[in-house]
């Protein structure tokens, strides 16, 4: 059997723009994947400022959601919603869950919406399974990270829908993102609410073009993916369980960290 | 059409003990819940060392499975697992979701695990979906008391069934719980092991019985709930879309803390 392994690794891309259109999917009636999120934000890969103390770093509960083209939760060079802002910038998901409740009840653009426990160091995986729909065929999610001003990293509007079949399986890198909503440049930055708000604004180690900020590494050309996500169909053949127990990786503390 | 609402409010009883068996479960095949976790822990109603800084207090994610009785996520009186010692003292998910998993794998005791997102505050609310079987009707979850040594509170094996139909909606008052893995007695004692584990106890207003210890109040009978889960039987009538699209509650900002 052909395993469909989609690495979408170029600087940006995949985490920042709709990846494919929902409109064509004609697969069987319903997916299953498994979802893994590999936090990869070392000190050894990211040594500027990195946050060893109250708090030390770490990730943010997933939230995410299944959806078709009609509902975007983020968009990159767009405004962020407030349900996206106070996300990134508090980690609270009560607003962003009703957003998503709404787009669901009103113009039914939303199949279920998903989440994972968080992870108390930079480095560590989590994991969780969403449902997929024909109609409703786009991954998009969001993980804060901690401590920073309103910074992120997700997938906006991934298609798991590839004609007549489910992809088995999709990893993507993941770089950090800006919501736009405060104007801090460091990981511990006090609160400083961006008036009038900007929009979500990929962070590069050249840009924002500061010294003083975080991922600033001006001799770097890209930085290393501060996260990775893979998602896995999960085989209906699978003896008597629901989603979650397909094979986990290794224990999240035997993660080797690499450097780009 | 009789809503059943089951209030239990007993101290320590609903959230420590089995409350049903799961052997007599006739009822339809599947049921979906939605389940909403309300915080209560505000200064007012627990004013003694209330967390205000680094981090105030607040929520961990939230990790629960529905299971048969061959399986027990944690249980008073008993020792705590691997798993739950790594979530009780430090919000870490990964060897309890392999723990569940293997559950499932081995024994087949496990339906489904079920995770919602974390709460930045001690008051808030957050919410997901879980989905029990008949021969798996037992719910139980855990949710880390942040900060604290080894505190949580938590659902031990909830029945929601009752012979052959699922309850419409449960609604349980959470209290306090030491994991018996660290000792420290107040919510920002450094990490100090107990050697050897001590088995999972509930803390109350008098237990234990140490002026040191956050939660002692000697005036009081009872502590107030700190926590409360409400649990609702998901119709299958929704308009074309999964569990998690029911009525949510009031935003979050807007509980009102009651001192008992």
């Amino acid at each position: 059997k052909v395993i469909w392994t989609v690495f979408l690794t170029i600087l940006g891309y995949a985490s920042s723009l709709p990846v494919g259109d929902d409109s064509l999917c004609t697969a069987e009636q319903l997916a299953k994947y498994k979802i893994i999120f590999t936090g990869k934000w070392s000190q050894i890969a990211f040594p500027k400022q990195y946050p060893l103390y109250r708090p030390p770093a770490q990730w943010s509960s997933l939230l995410g959601v299944t959806h078709s083209s009609d509902y975007s939760m983020w968009k990159k060079n767009e405004y962020a919603s407030n349900g996206v802002r106070d996300f990134a910038e508090k980690g609270e998901a009560w607003v962003l869950m009703k957003e998503i409740e709404e787009a669901g009840e009103k113009i039914q653009s939303v199949h279920g919406i998903f989440s994972a426990p968080a992870i108390p160091s930079g480095t560590g995986q989590t994991s969780t399974e969403l449902e997929a729909h024909p109609r409703h065929p786009l991954v998009s999610f969001v993980v804060r990270i901690v401590p920073s001003p309103d910074w992120f990293v997700g997938i906006d509007s991934l298609n798991l829908c590839e004609g007549d079949h489910w992809m088995d399986e999709v990893s993507v890198d993941l770089f950090p993102y800006d919501a736009g909503t405060d104007s801090g440049f460091t990981f511990s930055s006090p609160n400083f609410a961006t008036i009038p708000q900007d929009t979500v604004t990929e962070i590069t180690c050249s840009s924002p073009s500061h010294p003083a900020n975080s991922f600033y590494y001006p001799k770097l050309k890209i930085l290393p993916p501060i996260a990775q996500v893979t998602m896995v169909k999960i085989k209906k053949s699978q003896p008597g369980l629901s989603a979650p127990f397909i094979n986990l990786p290794a224990k999240s503390n035997e993660i080797i960290d690499s450097v780009s």
